[in-house]
């Protein structure tokens, strides 16, 4: 069903010539549709945002053309998407007639002016471990005398769910959570976080709805994606380690997820495919993915205070790293029979390069705390995360020499509520 | 806002006289309203359902009388459920005039005839650790050279978010899982299940919103709670034990969870609370709680393989094991900002007793499967379920005499599927 959007397409839209949203990848996103006061959603185009909700209601031929992909909880709607990003194509490219341009013009919004995914959250939330080299530095931080990845790590994709109420559009600022730690061999304690950190991750929207006892094959799992964007889950790192044991992460994840706004659709990435890390040992049939299984998509951190005038890059990496692909994350997922839902949101894990410039958390790039990095503009240095400090995350591939971007999901940290009791 | 119904009211709708739903109980359920097509809901009493929509299109004095509850999802759920308690306790109280109890005979429906909670699944659901005894016994098994419980036990209600989408009322099958598992020394191979287990919780349905960054305290965490319900977090113990490190149980636990369809409110409750398990060291102030804390809810487990006539009791266990409160679940939830949602549910943890037949999984009935239970009946055993055995959970307790139930949750274990590759 993908549908590739030819190299040498050009669009009559005006839009930079180095823009990350051009006619090649028209990413999604819904939005409240203020005039309407309903559901609505478009496509990314430069600067702007193709309303498809306006398009079918100017549309006289509307009953045979399904723009109808104004909600990610619709049914089938990863079909749908991938289905309307090919008819917006249509109407964009510089091969459109001059009705069809005109009555476009009155469906082109500034990207500024919308406010995307107000009130929408995710169905469900998980999150995945699977980039291996975010694993190994944690091993090695919190079990350094035994091998840095656990047995179980390349037989199946490791995963957890999260809480879907605290997951937020980019431009939600995080606030600096309560939480109870135990500070070395003292009592514990209920304080604003003092380790607070991010997570470099991408995460994919699910566009299927599957019944409950269904089991899909990796290939049928590549088809349940609606689209791609990154993810930052922000996490407390002394919270986890008093909490975390034995049922895994809980408070200190909850408090905040963010993800960036223009989910990029499977299809503007067909060419952006890499072999990806040899899994060996080979994993079982229900878990065989063909070559190539891996996207090349950079991935790049940048962290400002509030002192500095621009941002610093603290950390480049690419998913290229991850050793599960998301197909086979979402076929893990339903092997027990689990149902699937439009709308759900399941994100990678901290994606990580091997050498200490592509982290993707502070912990690792500090190394626990104990290599801070120096802000080179102030002098500042940092271990985990300061109030003020703005982190945003950005993500790029080029597909034959065109640039398809994610945007960024950027939040800034504000400092703790006061708390109900202590 | 609590409201008790009067150990001495007595109703004028036909009811056996030892039922575990009197006048006094009137818990709810939502169903779907197939005249209308619309969420509908109503309160059991007896064997009879109150249809509180049916009522309010009766009513000509329909806008005084809020009874408009029909969803669990709808904003301040947890107030709007028990007013309307407190009123259809007036419609069906001896007390009424001909007149209502005219009207209110149109609204009764036999509790058989609907299918409660069609179509509605949990926001989000989050299973707690609370039961002590459940913790103890699986440090002892499978920590043997450790204390019983970790550091962290005494001091927070640990907890992890679990799948929303399997979250299914009394009656739905139990299909057993696939899953990967490692056999001892060998390879891990994926198969259906061989350690099917069961898990007697309790659980609360929550019904109140609140904002990102917001902290509840305990006395306003218990104002959340709109009900309670029994809950069986199904599980697979050979899944759990080799995917859980390090981020805890996943697809063990999301391939189905039950609860029973009728929720029970607190205000039914008022009478039937006991001190609890002493909590030392004292919680942290966030956590602090005044006695009592517990309630005195008995909870009974039976077996039926496909061969008996009749189930077996096979544990009886009591609410009032778990060491820490919902309210403190609640509170503990929100200490770091993350919003609450009306419909998300959130399980006790399993709850066992002190000795072995007060245990409440098979796990520890038939300690990790050394000691395996014998079937009177036919003479069968068991170490974990087996295909055909119907597993039921049922919670009741008397306040001033009158007995206030749960009614069950049940599920049969139908053979596993298929499966899409091995």
């Amino acid at each position: 069903m993908r549908f590739t959007i030819p190299a040498n397409a050009k669009t009559w839209v005006e839009i930079d010539s180095d823009t990350e949203f051009p006619i090649q990848n028209l990413p999604f996103a819904p939005f409240f549709h203020a005039e309407s006061e309903q559901p609505g959603a478009g496509f990314r185009i430069g600067n702007y945002v193709f309303d498809v909700m306006t398009w079918t209601e100017l549309s006289p031929e509307r009953d045979a053309i399904d723009l109808n992909c104004f909600s990610i909880f619709q049914e089938e709607f990863a079909a749908k998407v991938s289905e309307a990003r090919k008819r917006v194509y249509q109407i964009l490219s510089e091969e459109a007639n001059d009705t069809v341009r005109a009555r476009a013009r009155e469906c082109l919004v500034p990207a500024e002016s919308l406010e995307l995914w107000a009130g929408v959250e995710p169905r469900t939330f998980v999150d995945f471990y699977s980039g291996i080299h975010h694993a190994s530095n944690v091993g090695r931080m919190f079990r350094p005398d035994q091998p840095p990845l656990l047995p179980n790590y390349r037989h199946l994709p490791i995963g957890y769910h999260g809480r879907a109420s605290s997951v937020m559009p980019s431009g939600f600022d995080v606030i600096r959570p309560w939480g109870q730690i135990k500070p070395g061999d003292g009592d514990p304690i209920f304080t604003p976080t003092r380790e607070l950190d991010f997570e470099l991750e991408m995460g994919a929207w699910i566009g299927i709805d599957t019944d409950l006892g269904e089991q899909l094959s990796v290939a049928d799992a590549q088809d349940a994606i609606a689209g791609f964007v990154l993810v930052n889950d922000w996490s407390a790192r002394d919270v986890q380690r008093w909490e975390y044991q034995p049922l895994g992460p809980f408070l200190a994840k909850s408090f905040m997820t963010s993800f960036s706004e223009w989910m990029v659709l499977p299809d503007a990435l067909i060419g952006a495919e890499v072999s990806g890390i040899p899994q060996e040992p080979a994993p079982l049939p229900y878990l065989s993915h063909p070559e190539p299984r891996s996207y090349d998509i950079q991935l790049e951190v940048t962290l400002q205070s509030a002192r500095m005038q621009n941002p610093q890059v603290i950390a480049q990496s690419n998913s290229k790293y991850l050793y599960w692909s998301f197909a086979q994350q979402i076929a893990h997922m339903t092997s027990n029979g689990t149902p699937l839902c439009c709308g759900d949101l399941y994100a990678s894990g901290t994606i990580s390069g091997e050498e200490p410039g592509t982290f993707g958390s502070m912990l690792e790039l500090t190394w626990r705390g104990t290599q801070p990095i120096t802000l080179a503009e102030t002098g500042e240095t940092r271990t985990f995360l300061e109030d003020g400090d703005t982190l945003t995350l950005r993500g790029w591939t080029m597909v034959n020499g065109i640039k398809i971007g994610f945007g960024e999901v950027s939040a800034t940290v504000l400092s703790a509520n006061p708390a109900v009791a202590r």
